[in-house]
């Protein structure tokens, strides 16, 4: 972005945007946006073009996550000379995914072989891209990985809750078409009683209960009952057919005060935020596809298998310590660079022994780690789909597993499917983190056979990540108080020296890869200002 | 399905439902349904295995779209002798997928031969497939033809109309999350009055309100404005990006009164209907890979180019005499058979000299067909993609072209791409179709331009096919009034003689080819239980 190029000489339109915001807030600054020309809907500025590294200067990359990665591939492209050092023996980092064959060991030990079939794979860290993820949806267009539809929300999935409708599950389609009937109905009755006369006029009032009928599937009297319009939300009770087939009959609306009671309206919305919309994907053969798409750019650089240890700087270089983990009895080694990117979560940063300000020092100690764990449980048929005919999409429970994610591909195959059995956070996560690896499995398909009666006899085997367990990362995602967020966070996100960070704990988009990039994107444009102002 | 598993003696549970919904209404038919564990969601009763037909049994089965193609392969797979006359010379009616390479002559002589590039496609006729679309997706899944999701819903696509916000396009979640959260706040103001105590209880009043801050992303307050909460669904006019860049904008709600006057409440429920829930589906690769795999099952049956002229039966026999439409000269030909399963579209069976009783040839002539016009249009590159964050779904728009439909499938590809220009019902198709196939083209990428100013300069190639002109069908589907229903319906689908009807104009699912499917199901078992009583 051409930072001259504003309205005011000196002042860029980011800049004046800023200005304008905080004086005179959101909505003067939404005009001024689009008096400006912005395309006012995203903060990001189009692929990195990132031109005339100074000749010979030196960058080195710590992590070959989704930050590293690209870190390493467009400084390369602007003329660096660039090294990446790994922990693990793939890229990716928390990009990843686990097939059949694959061996994980967590912190404490346990090793893990996952006994998925061919072609099979549960992602155990993000498993989803929102459209407007553009630094994460560029990648794979530019890198040729193809993106499939992720199933964010399933009309014939499930919610469930121990709590409410004697525990049996209830269908998205019953739910969302009986909260929308029933809202629509009071609102219609309190247009209809003149309670909102102050609110709507009376031309509008008309508009309004013609939209409520409609919206809602009410009948010509303004109620939701058992008629046509219902059952086209809802489903019939016996379907239209073909032929002399029995005739249709509608279904049987259920109580409004039982989903309020219920709390199932949270769902509803699954599928309404900006991060859950549709168009939402993922890459065709498993998350770790992007990040495997990016490493193949810069494969020379990277050296697997390095734990940093000690992270050095003075005026004229930066030297990193670190261990060869597959020859630890080799003692430490050191890298040096003129400058460094370090992408290591701050949950192992602030373990390690980094010279930088105590600025920087108190905010890579300030930010907790999410717990997290995820459960891939393979069955012997994909009976979700011939069964329940749920193809894809999210099953939402009150107990200790969350959701059940249905595979959000090969639709209708025969042979057999992995399905998210759990996707946990907060106190049940570290309580399932406590446990091993074998019975998180076994936790999951106790809990998930109390939606789904098949688990008893169709499941085969799973595999559990435990995310407090995982040994480069300690945890799941940064996650920032408010609080914290102010004290901190622009203060870890300055160059330091020689050394800057990145990662979705250098982001506002915390948890998903697009902050790692943005991040990433961000952290070595101000690096390139600052290396190319020098020079 | 076992007809005399019920609880009385010789009344099927089908049979028995139907008493109790005449006699009590669809709620008590609902309980009884339950109560006789009835899936309660389908007339389907399962993939089709009828059995036993007696030894030399023939079968003419006239049509070769999906009614037929299926009559075809289950009747034989029951052991009968059975023979297809098809119209066309491809097997899937108006199961069909225009190529680039394909010619296409429409009544009036107009040819258009498709310019597409390899790969691109346009369905002329069914796009989708909906889950509980059971008939389809068993032959899709049986024969292994892979499925895709179908966009139905995109939250970046469009509502556009000519009388609205100054005919600029309005975003799916600008008017999805503003619309909501103006009901929320009004329903909530009402609770607040007391004005819904007669309707919701005190504890009740409070869930509601919580709820509808949730639902609604209404503030503390109950107010729906410009804040975090609002901007996660509608989006942020600045997003929150990594690192030091700009800080977070919300964007600001617009004028619910806007959204009532506008009428685009209307399309907010176009991924709510039964029928456009997700799961959805499309074939890959074009809507004719079901009909063309079923067709693979029964090719040596299929004779092309044969052109019924008349239907005659007597008490031994069917006799059908057509035209080889590539050897007019050689003048009629019969073929004879047992028994007659029709899948001609009643727009053209109305013309034949059909030898039926008078009740079934009054029902033959009492449905007229829609008038519908679909546009494939050709871009030199997928701009909707690339430009506008359109990956899949639906714009809407009161133009006469009604709607354009992005493709769900090879999302992010760096070629050209073919839209769905037009879809056009009513009396814009019958304006549509008097024109040319240029001139339709033409004038949906006119009214194209008005949305997406790409059109202009993109535009590369179209075909146009109105169904009024499509030789074969006359009209899109069959458009029966409820007066016709009542009147015609089950006369049309009774075993007339040796003659018995199948196809969506004899279903309860219009329109769809799960209505022509489940039809022709419904229509060979009757057929079979005929014939193999008599025997």
């Amino acid at each position: 972005m051409n930072e001259t190029n504003g309205k005011q000489p000196g002042i860029s339109r980011r800049a004046l945007l800023s200005m304008i915001g905080k004086a005179a807030g959101g909505t003067a600054m939404y005009h001024a946006m689009t008096a400006l020309g912005f395309a006012a809907e995203s903060s990001y500025a189009g692929p990195m073009d990132l031109q005339g590294a100074p000749k010979g200067t030196s960058i080195l990359v710590l992590g070959a996550g989704m930050a590293g990665l690209s870190a390493a591939y467009e400084l390369r492209r602007a003329g660096y000379t660039v090294k990446v050092l790994e922990f693990n023996d793939r890229p990716g980092g928390r990009s990843w995914t686990l097939r059949g064959g694959d061996e994980y060991t967590e912190l404490g030990g346990a090793t893990q072989r996952v006994e998925f079939d061919k072609d099979l794979y549960v992602n155990p860290g993000p498993w989803r891209i929102p459209y407007h993820h553009h630094a994460m949806i560029d990648y794979a267009k530019r890198f040729g990985v193809p993106l499939e539809p992720f199933m964010q929300v399933n009309y014939n999935a499930y919610f469930h809750s121990t709590k409410a409708y004697a525990g049996k599950p209830q269908r998205f389609r019953h739910i969302q078409a009986d909260f929308n009937g029933g809202i629509a109905e009071l609102l219609s009755k309190a247009v209809q009683k003149n309670a909102l006369n102050d609110s709507v006029t009376g031309e509008d009032q008309d508009k309004l209960l013609e939209a409520m009928r409609s919206w809602g599937a009410l009948d010509k009297s303004n109620r939701y009952v058992a008629n046509d319009a219902s059952s086209m939300r809802r489903g019939y009770a016996v379907s239209p057919g073909g032929g002399l087939a029995p005739s249709p009959v509608p279904s049987q609306p259920g109580s409004f005060n039982d989903i309020l009671q219920s709390g199932f309206w949270r769902y509803l919305t699954a599928g309404h935020d900006e991060e859950f919309q549709t168009a939402i994907f993922q890459p065709v053969g498993g998350m770790d596809q992007i990040a495997k798409a990016v490493y193949a750019q810069v494969a020379d650089l990277v050296q697997f298998g390095s734990k940093v240890t000690k992270i050095d700087q003075n005026d004229r270089g930066v030297t990193v310590t670190y261990v060869d983990t597959h020859h630890p009895e080799a003692g430490s080694r050191q890298a040096k660079a003129d400058w460094c990117v370090c992408t290591i979560p701050l949950s192992i940063l602030s373990q390690i022994d980094v010279k930088v300000s105590s600025t920087m020092k108190s905010a890579i100690d300030a930010v907790p780690y999410e717990s997290c764990v995820k459960v891939g449980l393979q069955f012997k048929r994909r009976w979700w789909e011939q069964d329940d005919l749920i193809y894809g999409g999210i099953t939402f429970t009150d107990l200790p597993i969350t959701m059940i994610g249905y595979p959000s591909t090969k639709f209708g195959h025969p042979g057999k499917g992995v399905l998210l059995g759990a996707y946990i956070w907060g106190p049940n996560a570290y309580e399932f983190t406590a446990r091993s690896p074998e019975e998180r499995v076994k936790l999951a398909v106790d809990y998930g056979a109390q939606i789904h009666p098949q688990y008893a006899t169709e499941f085969e085997n799973g595999v559990a990540v435990g995310w407090h367990r995982v040994p480069w990362t300690n945890g799941c995602f940064g996650n920032w108080s408010d609080e914290a967020r102010k004290t901190h966070y622009r203060n870890l996100c300055q160059i330091d020296g020689r050394i800057v960070l990145a990662g979705e704990h250098a982001s506002l988009i915390p948890a998903w890869q697009e902050g790692a990039v943005e991040s990433s994107h961000d952290a070595i444009k101000r690096l390139h200002a600052r290396i190319t102002s020098k020079a």
